[in-house]
């Protein structure tokens, strides 16, 4: 396909651009069973929700979901899912002015030669406002998987250079930065007013935690769970770089530290991220993802045009000075999706597998 | 699929287990009129032979692949092309005696469980032996690549505390290490033969660079470029991290600094890494891998055997103490089975494409 | 997937019951620069839409479809296109009496015991009201192959009993039939006012022709462009029977007869029916579809409910007494959405062939 | 995938040409526990051997097959499956004389324009020798499905002008024609020597039917279990048409004969074949293939060459005179790997189903 479509047996397929008349998705594969409402996708979506406070994008968007077809008296059918958001907010004026201008570091450059004709107001398809379906599909993945006992969570570890410690979830859904550490947001409050003021732009890092996960998902060599995941959080807008576990420092670390060793009680550590050989270990899976700041800033910088003539760029419009601030519900539903579909995968080729050796508890 | 092929108009699919009769791959995609023979392919899979030197496990095996289709006259004929290397070096009696123990931190475990029944010797499906097939794979997309003047290539970057900063690719293909740094390579080598005397092991980490790329290649959402870049390095064994461009450094980076800026003569900087909203960009394609320490060590380690009782195992047999040393022509095949895949997709849905606009040159 | 997609690198993915909100499809892969309006797929929806005549249901349904993604000033940009038809004449009450009760041959007792829980009304997704998005998303299709000199085109060549050889296509679009002999029209007619009065209905063949295909279209072995029309055509409700070329008339024929000879002229005959090796030759693409008469009449018969018990079926509600009539537009669709795939996972993979051999004049 | 893997879970990707090193195979997604023997196989392989009778191509292949991979100490491990057939009788001058001919009706000419550089000896990998590897991944998907009560078995239902009605599943394999007719084999007989003394060929339609399938089987729209049967037994070399139940026989039936009416004890007939719905009713699937002769006999025909220049050409070699007669295992083989896929698939979608409705008796 032409990648608008995640998963193998539960399906994503998304359309819809940042100034077009709606967004939309096909959730295939869900099976039948499940009770779902708008109300739960409607959860997620208010959490990603831009203009919720003022270290957002001042875009309003109600991002209001309608279900249109495979749920039938509160409870999906096993029939593809249509699900519809209209867009409401679009200011074209803030964009044609630069329409034959390509912003540094941004998608213009390359959509413009590889499709030669875009809609270019507001990013057009490779805005992030196309992230609100993934947020959509996600919540039904994650509503499936809640069912079966797993929990999926995420919260900012870092800030442009402010690290957060984890403290407590309680925390995560109470400040504007999904920060886990309710000491840290003041800091970063000031730091973000800060960067406003200088009118520039940062990074950030999301970890992403799924407890609950059974032992055995993922499938051997090319679609191991974790590469998979590596390529569904990897697909979020301004997404550059994924850790499973320990990620990056495992490189300087003795395998006789790295190694999680194993007693009847459990795992004495997780230094894999719930992760062995490809295949779900029964730990808790952990991933961080780091975002790169966004191009779009009103400090001007050089470019072209689309005749190759050098122009200096301010980028006005309603965007986040931090993307990685709204990245948090982002990241639980691309790895809800990815997870929900290995689930199916494996129940459809083990499910005969019955072995007795007991399985271990999480560390 | 169940996870052994990768690709979606150049396929990968691949058999074998460590110590089984052989190892196998089915090449589907390649477009006719590609020059091929098994020589372009024994070069790559010479640089990740085991045993050639002591820095690396002692199995023996020649490695020696045969094209048994989808080659006529020296020449691909667009069919299928069949890959076999038979197994020489086989020495169950290695692992026979921990048939019914899991190794801390290896796949025994979550294999046992997912499959119930299992090929234990020397890991079976989950040994990285798997890798050759890659590397004899990936050998066809860089011959197709090359003939379109996209150059892949690869060096160790870091050796568990030691960074390797790149100086030359003609050093690269003289030192065990893979090492762009000759000036590096006694204190590689003084490390490593300490670690062999510490019985232990250590991670690594690689960069690969794809440099030619024409501006286009990726599919927006779900099928990025980096997506699915992180997909393919992610699956190769003992990978727990990937960054394309600044990857985690873009976390505390300003917009201002991360933006690569155009001008007429081309792109300022390549922070991006070659890839912007998911396509790319015509600069060179810059991707880091971080691998782990490997599990089998000497050193005993806590573990469970298959009833979960409690037991300590050594891992017997010949392991690389190094993973991340062999593991560069392995990278460099991913990446270039994942840029074949997307140079077919680009050409089919988007040859009619044609734009004024010069391509910039590269930074 | 779970069955609502087709196609690898042009993907139509369909939503939508007969009594829900709305139908919805999402096509992907279609290359930017076609020129499309929502003008392009009314066209072809009115052709299928019910209640034009008295041969047909009565419902009443404008099928007014909406673009809400993936053309950008009238033309596509190479974004995923996301397509809309609101449901507006829904009687759920005609349905409701028989929820528990399994129409003979209809798809109730699969439906119910795949899913255990369904959208009972109307059929919900097992309705042919599904195919409205089959026809929505072939025009899109269709419009990018005729751009390149390719016509689809369909007509009944048989009614029940009534065989109706082809005389000109221009008759097909004058009669709710889509005859192309315009004598036959009354007898038509008779047969089906006979058939309303007999409470029943009927079977009928449809025969669809590309012309101007290419040679070359379709891939070796599986995939085969004859091996693809079948599923595609094949998943169109009601069709029993495929046939390309000749079909089942090669049975007894001989080889000497049936093969088509070639001349520098051309072809001298087309029993293969455009497809040599499942690669298309050049030639006119034909292909036949039988269709069974529909399960839903008026005329009592035996069945069982969700407990077993027997009970005796009337199927109410507004029917088609033939599906077939209807069917021409549909099977149009299909054979124009598998030449598209093709037409570009041909591009992608062999463009850079180059051969001096004449291509054939079609016969 | 350019065409030579079909399955989404059940996948299986085939490699070789016919006088090519050897045939191969991957088989991926077999669950674990199944027991598995190169003899399993081989009992397929042995039914479509050529030179097994006068009526057939004297090619002596013994098609050996092995198992590479995938199988451990008699049982599939769930990793994917190796297997190669070593081809031993090539008589490759037989076919030097007409490299640069396209034989009529062959597959050499579209080859020739889509692939420009083609094996052209014995017709490379468009000849019918590719169908071993079919049969041998077949009966893998046979084993399977045989341990859950499936039983998949064809026959000669036609051979040119000759029907065959079925009489006992007994004489199938007891005769060259798998006729299930003992009383017809000399009038088989008999006309295939006369075909042989005219030097021409035949074509035949063969009936394939399975056995205790349960119901469920099967996706909605596009995935219908009657559309992926049409793909893959279209698939088959020289096969030009498809039924499933009465196919075109009910195009001229009423609905109130061909609805196949259920009570409690069971369906009252079959007319569906099997499958409603696009999903199997539990009922016996049956499916015909109508084949066309084969076009490589000894009569002269007119055809041209890669010039254009006109060429008179007659097939020398070893053809068999009705491939027809040895496509009944083929057959059987793609209806098995079908089901098997569509089992898994169902497996992973909607395994936590339960409905209270008795299953229905077959009919």
């Amino acid at each position: 396909m032409s990648g608008n479509t995640i998963g193998k047996l539960f399906t994503v397929t998304t359309f819809g651009e940042s100034h077009g008349v709606a967004l939309g998705a096909i959730v295939d594969g869900c099976p039948p069973g499940v009770m779902l409402s708008e109300a739960d996708l409607q959860r997620d979506l208010d959490r990603r929700r831009p203009g919720s406070s003022r270290h957002t994008t001042q875009r309003k968007e109600p991002d209001q979901v309608r279900i249109l077809s495979g749920v039938f008296e509160g409870m999906t059918t096993g029939a593809s899912i249509g699900l519809l958001i209209e867009n409401t907010d679009q200011r074209s004026k803030d964009y044609s002015k630069i329409k034959d201008q390509f912003r540094p570091a941004h998608a213009d450059y390359t959509y413009h030669h590889k499709y030669g004709h875009r809609d270019y107001r507001g990013g057009g398809r490779s805005s992030a406002r196309e992230t609100a379906m993934r947020v959509a599909a996600g919540a039904i993945a994650k509503q499936f998987l809640a069912s079966r006992g797993v929990q999926i969570r995420g919260y900012m570890s870092q800030l442009g250079p402010i690290k957060i410690d984890f403290k407590t979830w309680n925390s995560v859904d109470d400040n504007a930065f999904f920060s886990p550490d309710p000491a840290k947001v003041p800091e970063l409050e000031a730091y973000m007013d800060q960067l406003r003021r200088d009118q520039d732009s940062v990074g950030a890092e999301v970890t992403v935690v799924a407890e609950g996960v059974p032992v055995g998902l993922g499938e051997p060599v090319f679609d191991r769970l974790d590469a998979e995941l590596a390529h569904s959080l990897m697909s979020i807008n301004a997404v550059k770089g994924i850790e499973i576990g320990d990620g990056f420092a495992s490189i300087d670390q003795r395998g006789s530290t790295h190694r999680d060793e194993m007693t009847p009680e459990g795992f004495l550590s997780n230094h894999a991220g719930g992760v062995l050989g490809g295949i779900s270990s029964g730990q808790p899976i952990v991933a961080r993802l780091a975002l790169k700041p966004t191009s779009s800033i009103t400090t001007p910088g050089r470019s072209i045009d689309i005749h190759g003539e050098p122009v200096e760029v301010v980028t006005k419009g309603r965007h986040d000075p931090c993307v990685g601030i709204r990245a948090t519900p982002i990241a639980e539903a691309m790895m809800a999706i990815t997870l929900m579909d290995h689930w199916l995968r494996q129940r459809g080729q083990n499910a005969h597998v019955k072995v007795d050796t007991p399985r271990l508890g999480q560390c």
